[in-house]
């Protein structure tokens, strides 16, 4: 099928994928009186003198807005706030499918980050949760970290941490495949925008020792002075713990695991024939990853995964954020932590099996119905495990 | 019923009045990769070349954004944004059972005009229309003016024009009924707030002609220094032409029209008893009216109307705002002007009949189910009559 073609004609008939409908009767004048005036003054009051009643009286409880200003959108970069809205609705309409979660696309004429933050944290009092979308990095670190001082609703970034979930749930069960331990394996990054960032900080996180980033200027380390930025050196201090300095081909030499997400064709056969044996490769640049599988093989990987569909091990979003923010919504989380991200990533890993797990089954598929359930239980959990819950 | 309590007790058991649902299927790979990767990218890059195709291929074209600071909510004063919010889903809740336009509830907090006026300029490539709600006055009449200034969408205060709307359409059937002439009735407006200035400019507008506007000081005039500020000074240079001083009493010796968008009992039957023969009483004060229709016939008042739905005559916003919005979605007009206001209030009034209208029967009920279509008409027409229609 030409997507492109055939998704062009579906969005002129549905003339947008998402409906704000009423839950209420107004059908009569009583109804009128009690959803409307006068009868609502009550629930207003009740807000009035206790602000934690909104998420009882209102739907606050289960509303996420989906923020994007546009600036890197998909792989078509800065396209601007209102092109980027059919991606958003798409996002809002995987929320409420995956997660039964109410989801708003809000578009920010601003590139601006203190606007932007300023913005959102204004509108903050209208939603239970905030997921920020294709936002450029390194405003995007900025953005999310100001935001989360600011606000006392969630503030997630899908692009950083929906990814980095995935990710790491995929290297989890990848690493028993091949039987290798987190504390020893070396690990090498390709990018340095949201996900690559987002990733190897969960992956510390969750005790990865030896990771090193790499971007087009090669490994990143704490004395390179060509091509950083201030979350690259911030990224320097606790990555590539030997100070090593090299192009791409030359970090991989000896490494356990590549991961992906930069630049179609990066990385070749030739490369990871000279990776450490069974391999791990993580190649979810899209639509065209930084190898394709089969090359990847020929190279001697033992566990291959990528963004795509139509290979096996895909690194797809909707595993995570419907589940996130579900489990987020459920207890009335303060916030997304850490140990709600793990959380996340173990119930992902564990969904497979023992006997089920192979090179070819590493993630759950996209559609298998258990994943929403189990990563909003474990993510509630955890959030109550770390104090945010506030039911 | 006391409406107050078991509003709140639905509120509790409703948990939110309003519900964003998706609109296209996400059940398979195929689904998936339309609705969002990759296919999403073609709808995004279309928007990129020409921004108005996002009212074709988003749902923009019939989204408005109901937004309040949350500084003048019903008779409750600033009660902050979040303890607004039941109202403003309320709101949406007519907007689409009455219009079938989707409406979703915003609440800023800030009440600062220019921080406000940013705000919502910045979501404006969100949205197809902006509905402020309950915005204290004199505030809102700077951050509508303002907002109309920047943001290519139309921007609708309802307090203001919604009011008008059926206040003028009420008027044009009273003055029906005692056979008076627009040009030549002395009206007297009760209030300086959002909807008694809106009101006045509005009959203005419509060629109306005699009109004198009273707040707490008594006679608004271009001369008068207490209790004044710039939307006041303003309204004195087209109103009291004569320049009179004095106190409400003193200005109703004569009048024709009492319209009151004020303060509960300002009117006594002796004070009606000074008006002019056949004089019309629109007291709208809610829920306790200026004065209450007994009263005012007992003053020898020939049309009562007042805010409340257990008299004849309600002045209900309902009647206009769905199909005001419906009709300005309709042809993408970017501006609701005072053209498409006056449309709006025409048809309203020419939906009651000779033979049905009497002293009674001025307004349409609020369910009356002809009322919405008949307004949309009207206001598409005048939207594209004055040039500000896009489709």
């Amino acid at each position: 099928m030409d997507y492109a073609k055939e998704s062009l004609r579906l969005h002129e008939e549905w003339k947008g994928k998402i409906e704000v409908v009423a839950t209420v009767p107004v059908a009569t004048k009583d109804d009128l009186s009690l959803a409307y005036t006068p009868g609502v003054a009550q629930p207003c009051l009740e807000i009035k003198n206790d602000v934690n009643r909104s998420y009882d009286l209102t739907r606050r409880h289960n509303i996420c807005a989906v923020i994007t200003d546009g600036s890197a959108v998909l792989g078509l970069g800065d396209i601007g706030p209102e092109a980027g809205m059919p991606v958003m609705e798409g996002k809002c309409v995987l929320f409420k499918s995956f997660g039964d979660v109410d989801a708003f696309p809000l578009c920010i004429k601003s590139q601006d980050v203190d606007t932007i933050v300023n913005t959102i944290y204004l509108l903050s009092g209208s939603f239970g949760g905030i997921n920020l979308e294709d936002i450029s990095a390194p405003r995007c670190f900025e953005i999310e970290r100001k935001l989360k001082e600011k606000c006392d609703i969630p503030i997630f970034h899908d692009d950083q941490h929906g990814t980095a979930v995935i990710t790491l749930a995929g290297i989890t069960n990848a690493l028993k495949v091949v039987g290798k331990n987190k504390e020893d394996v070396k690990i090498v990054v390709s990018g340095a925008g949201a996900a690559a960032v987002s990733i190897t900080k969960l992956l510390l996180s969750d005790g990865y020792k030896y990771i090193t980033m790499c971007d087009r200027y090669g490994a990143i380390h704490a004395q390179r002075k060509e091509g950083m930025n201030w979350i690259k050196k911030e990224m320097a201090l606790v990555t590539n713990l030997d100070n090593k300095s090299g192009t791409i081909a030359d970090m991989l030499k000896g490494a356990d695991v590549f991961i992906g997400v930069s630049a179609p064709g990066l990385v070749t056969t030739e490369m990871v024939k000279t990776m450490n044996r069974d391999a791990i490769v993580f190649a979810c640049a899209n639509p065209t990853p930084e190898i394709y599988p089969d090359e990847a093989k020929a190279g001697g990987a033992k566990v291959i995964a990528t963004g795509r569909s139509d290979y096996p091990n895909q690194i797809n979003n909707v595993l995570a954020f419907p589940g996130i923010f579900r489990g987020t919504f459920d207890v009335r989380a303060s916030d997304i932590n850490e140990e709600m991200k793990i959380a996340a990533a173990r119930a992902l890993a564990e969904l497979i099996s023992e006997e089920e797990l192979n090179a070819d089954y590493i993630i759950p598929k996209a559609f298998d119905p258990r994943v929403g359930k189990a990563v909003a239980k474990a993510v509630a959990e955890a959030a109550k495990r770390t104090g945010v819950a506030r039911v």
